[in-house]
């Protein structure tokens, strides 16, 4: 099979052939139809420090966010069978510590993530644990049902707070931000703020339904938002950017007892000015990882079927494999939509 | 009437005799019978940048926690009568924003705070408005009343979270942090931690319940917490110490979904790890201000009542108001309980 | 000034000239522009049991759903003035107890109801207290601000669950239900699911997006709303008629761990069977009463301004006070939609 | 092995020498220590209409409350070895349904009980699936452990409102009402009313911290609770007894905005008054079922370790397995504590 291999110790991949692997008794085997690049998999490819300490070997195939067909299962797998349409959830909980045991298996304490701790998915073949196979509704396309694993971070952010009838302020919109645009219009939000450095990431935030949006750095958005809010603020700030402005800024912007969602992966420590932003305001922050196993899966499932939100509409490139070095370009400029490789 | 006085543009402050004040129509004249020391009239006795910025003019009398006796209502005030024993809500919302208009008023967009924007209680007598003046049960005692104010912050803090059977960790342990110890404790808490400098605090904190005392800086903090809680963490922090090393520790021992609750004004600001300390635990940050109007003071009062707290154990220096430098000097000293002045 | 009365302990009202009242200091004097007929007015029209043991003399002027504009205000009246436009909150609080001092006006353990306890507003002229008259914005029509109480009850009940990608069936589409239509799609509901027993509501319901309709004690609901959503059944159910069938299918198709509102005013005892539809599938009952004082006037505000809800297209039939009793015929035939009297 | 048998479908059990029975590939083999009568096997002892319709055939092995150690474990169980003590969960949830698969397992679409729709616990040994044999602490004594369950119910319905400084109302003080009051207590609640028939419960009551108690259908229940809280009724409400009586003094001593929780199984449909007793007080009914697995089971150990709870002073009769006659005597007659089986 095919696959997208991080070969050697320096920057960049290769296509390699490689064997299909073997499902483990509680692993399945999947035919890969779509996957799609995610930050961290530009980390590895860079092979940056990050990236050199947590992959634990090579060769290492890239690639967390899939979604394909089942080929075959392991004699411990219960609840799927060949043909069945799933996607990826790259968390691998231990199903064993107290946070498993309690229904919030997205935040077991001893959590690996696929594409990082273990192989990758940018192949035509993969085996992943069963509970990381989640079965999908057939009528949902390969493309879109990849896309399923970073939209259910934005809409699992969305969760922290009501958001009917509520307004809200996206920093960032990268992907992940830009699921958070469609949801949180599908879901009744009465105004959506979209925040971002790429005039282009903007229009498209814009064609989604942001009702304004700011070119960040420069457009004035603290003064523009809180005019429009009679002072008051905005009721969520999705922070995704992971940038310092982005919390001074956000944090002046939310309304007093408003919610303050963090979803992006801030790479430095972040300077919080304490009483005004959060105290005297009665701020709430949330940090977010991942879904919720899998109560997120069904909601974005749910948002698919409903025709209120488009996945594919994010996906400004589809490319066969042999492209990946053009997908990481692209990924890499923080530009454009999602890339997804197309493998089946 | 005397007064503790703040005359000149400079540290220190006298003790008066000055006129009684007349009730305005929504104003209640209090005859006082205790008031305590807060950090904030430090601040103002010390007279420091802060104090010359939001102070609004000289003389100005200190002090805004206190308890005493109605002796006359202006002509608009409807729910007291002279002879009503009542606590002071230090805060004066405007009651026509959108807060106060939806059952916040401790969020008020306009809010005004007595001793610092106006005139302040460390006198014999005083006007407040009435909504700033809560009827309490004749049965307190008005010292303990007059730490109403103070323990409310506390009490606000734990709503923020279940306490029924939950470990807490507790920053600091001026008197905010006391109170938090026994009202924890109070409610159901199943172990309290507390860690401040100061070793006679401390003390304060085990006599009062506390499971473990730590002594900030020196003792092994995180080892200790996470050990006792087989490496989980705590259900709940109360940041009550302002210090960047609070934050630190107290973040890295909150466990996966738990909730931190900023009570203590951060001078400067703080310093937030953000993918490992908030956003892959999930961590659940709080800002707090003041006492809900009036829930916290329902449950302060019931409390009180349930002789599960104590707050006059927290008043470590009953004086009279002669002996106000002396009060001022043990506030600063930040190694003992509360500092209250007996007026009548 | 013109006013609907009942003058007589009969059935039936008259139309009378009647002097201008004068507010009290703390109330305001208001010019009705649009008054709208509820249940309860029928009640008292028609002089039933009910009527005649709550009204607390005669004459008695009917009605209680209004909008206005200030002409005058009383001289302890301190954030209306006249010329403001406002919306009638039913709803008189004390002010004083537990639930009025801690932020839930709307179930004041002293509540009186005007136009019930006191002299309605079906009349070119009232005088109410002021926190009863609700100041909304200008652009807001008359006829549409007399519905915004009886729109509020509807999105107060929403307000009991999340609403966002969630699927509802709505029992009774009289004006309340048909609100509660038209704010849970404005507010991201997944699918409205409406039933009653007039087709011309039904047909309503359908116009303002319900997702499908069903005539009351005809068609199979439970049937066909389980296979609708996979034997699951729907997350919340809105009850707003006040028959035991509606507690006996709303129950049966509700979800496990799903949100049953109640909001219709059932007239007699209602029969449960409790392991099977409450406790096996612990259901969460909420009892629901008026509008939260003023949370949910803002809801309503912002519903009407954001254009999601057209509180216009509920009222069926707008009449001049002289056909007040061609309007209480209609309400009585539980068929159309709201009636409203043009007064201004 | 000795076994409690029903063996004919008549009223009655008799004891029998059986095989022990082999754990399948997901099960576990458990030396049985303590098992436990719960209502439902009273209702299976006597052969009621109920039993007839849920046994699935004869003969078969009564009781599902136990604790007990693991002998043996299937080779598809991965977290449970031999030595492992164990308490049993009676509930066998499908880990397949919408509900199983977003942390609600105890309210599975396709749930099954053990004791009920399969063979029983009261014997030397026993198979269950590895999901309800929960691991517990060392240190906890096997008749306490066995407990373990139904105290879980209590907790369970505990959780459903703040406890911490409340008032409560338990109707029903058998083994899951007293296991309630003593866990109010230690999750601080300020006042605990009990209720029952029986003046031996009640004193039971009384020695675990109930405030009062009432004679169900003797005492002034209502007046006494109202006078007590100022006219205000209490904050929750569990009811445990199933009767008619409980619903209607417990929904009008229920506070407005309180909590309800139903935790009795109700044989008969209940009436209830929708408009003063739910809607005007927007009172909040809570159906519960079983435990949450397994956060319920992780409160209920550490209630026990904190020492705050002991579960073996509501065990009024341990008795060996050849009593069983007298067992079942004693646990009908409702005036006693818990009946315990010591098998090992």
């Amino acid at each position: 099979m095919k696959a997208i291999l991080k070969e050697k110790p320096i920057p960049g991949a290769v296509l390699r052939e490689m064997d299909i692997p073997r499902p483990g008794p509680k692993e399945v085997l999947i035919r890969v139809k779509a996957g799609a690049i995610c930050g961290s998999d530009v980390h590895i490819f860079d092979w940056d420090q990050w990236a050199q300490k947590v992959v634990p070997g090579l060769p290492h195939i890239l690639g967390h966010e899939f979604a394909g067909e089942v080929v075959e299962a392991g004699k411990e797998v219960h609840h799927l069978k060949p043909g069945d349409h799933v996607a990826g959830e790259t968390h691998i909980p231990c199903d064993n510590c107290y946070f498993c045991l309690t229904g919030q298996r997205h935040i077991c304490m001893a959590m690996k993530v696929y594409g990082v701790h273990s192989q990758g998915i940018f192949s035509e073949y993969t085996t992943v644990p069963e509970p990381c196979a989640v079965k999908i509704p057939g009528e949902i396309p390969f493309v879109a049902a990849a896309m399923m694993e970073p939209c259910g971070v934005a809409v699992h952010g969305l969760s922290k707070g009501v958001i009917s009838g509520k307004t809200l302020a996206i920093f960032g919109c990268g992907p992940i931000g830009l699921f958070g645009v469609q949801a949180a219009i599908a879901y009744g939000a009465a105004k959506v703020y979209a925040i971002d450095l790429s005039e282009n990431r903007l229009k498209m935030a814009k064609s989604f339904g942001a009702y304004q949006t700011f070119a960040a750095g420069k457009d004035p958005v603290e003064k523009a938002i809180l005019d429009e809010t009679r002072g008051i603020g905005v009721d969520m700030v999705l922070e995704v950017s992971g940038s310092q402005m982005a919390y001074d800024q956000g944090l002046r912007i939310l309304r007093k007892a408003g919610t303050f969602v963090i979803i992006g992966v801030a790479p430095k420590p972040i300077q919080l000015e304490i009483p005004t932003n959060i105290m005297y305001k009665e701020a709430k922050i949330f940090g977010i990882t991942g879904r919720e196993m899998y109560e997120t899966w069904y909601q974005v499932s749910d948002l698919i079927q409903s025709g209120k939100v488009n996945l594919e509409k994010v996906v400004s490139h589809q490319l066969p494999p042999e492209k990946f070095e053009k997908g990481f370009k692209v990924a890499k400029e923080a530009q454009h939509g999602k890339v997804a490789f197309i493998f089946g």
